[in-house]
């Protein structure tokens, strides 16, 4: 966005560059944040200058963490750090989305790591893309006995499973080393009759004994 | 929001802050915003970087129009300034986002005030609070031959236009000067199935002949 342009109208523009917010959402924010000039709310911290300091501290702070791809504020990110996570399950995602949503099911407390994308070698993304070099030599050198690769469960996702799995196996530890896939089925609250062709036969061939 | 707390967790409470965002948003807002320090879009100008200089430049230059108390980067706003509006006609609206509304419909070219508020005696708004008498000297000394009193159609803003009337009244010019309220009826669209009493009955009482 242009500098030149009237204060208000740029940031109307900057906020209508986030997802899910068009330009009708992003004058009413605007103006929002605009509030606290006018009369009554003068006294207020002003809303507009903490978000900016909090968006410069974010940029000028966060990067990858050095050992896992997930975002961080020091060198190696709180999951990283945290010496009571499992340190022989490792969980690889596609995205830092993936992990969130996963760190947010409550359900895995092992390590993580993160591809930042998945093996798509028509657009050009490939092994050295995906920096596998670093996730084999993370594997050989540390002491994990199962791998959950859990990328997307479309083509792309597909594929990258089936190289990690060939990739890692060698570099396990551990008596009864695992790779493994997050399940496929119907989904927790589901219905039946909505549920697309493809993950119904699945979650039949799939089908447990009870 | 205290500065103490991890850079991310600190953005996604200042996103959750405005209106309509809830912490479920402002978190995938926050991670779309970090997105382009992982590996792939290292290359694209940093969003967070951008809207944060946003907001800092409008925190820095947007104040109040000294003529009609709307935003405005300079001494006058854009609307002030603009000599092809109509100088005989004020339009009076309670809050900036009702000028907003009011310009969006394309439907008046005159001059605005806004009170940045209405009457409301018991909460302490008063005359003085909405600075009554700064409104009163701008049509004593200006040319105006109508006011438009569009404060809005609740208990407040009946009292505060009818405030209004009484105090501008004696300074308007012209042959035969007009002191107006906005037209109540059926929304354009609207189905007379789903309109509440009030407005209904009004409707009915204001009906023009065809």
């Amino acid at each position: 966005v242009a500098r030149s342009v009237d204060p208000i109208e740029r940031l109307i523009l900057e906020l209508a560059r986030l997802p899910g917010i068009g330009r009708r959402t992003a004058s009413r924010l605007a103006y929002f944040l605009l509030k606290g000039m006018s009369g009554k709310g003068a006294g207020q911290p002003s809303l507009a200058v903490d978000l900016a300091e909090a968006l410069l501290c974010v940029a000028r702070e966060v990067r990858l963490c050095a050992v896992c791809g997930n975002f961080c504020a020091g060198e190696t990110c709180r999951l990283c750090s945290d010496a009571r996570r499992d340190p022989h399950t490792l969980c690889v995602v596609e995205g830092i989305a993936d992990l969130l949503a996963i760190e947010g099911s409550g359900s895995f407390s092992g390590r993580y790591h993160v591809l930042h994308g998945a093996l798509a070698p028509l657009d050009g993304i490939g092994p050295e893309e995906l920096r596998l070099d670093v996730l084999a030599a993370r594997v050989r050198e540390g002491d994990f006995s199962e791998v959950i690769v859990a990328t997307n469960n479309d083509v792309e996702g597909e594929a990258t499973a089936l190289y990690l799995t060939r990739l890692l196996r060698p570099h396990l530890k551990g008596e009864r080393p695992k790779i493994s896939r997050l399940a496929s089925g119907v989904p927790i609250g589901g219905e039946l009759e909505f549920l697309d062709q493809a993950t119904l036969g699945r979650a039949l061939a799939e089908r447990r004994e009870i």
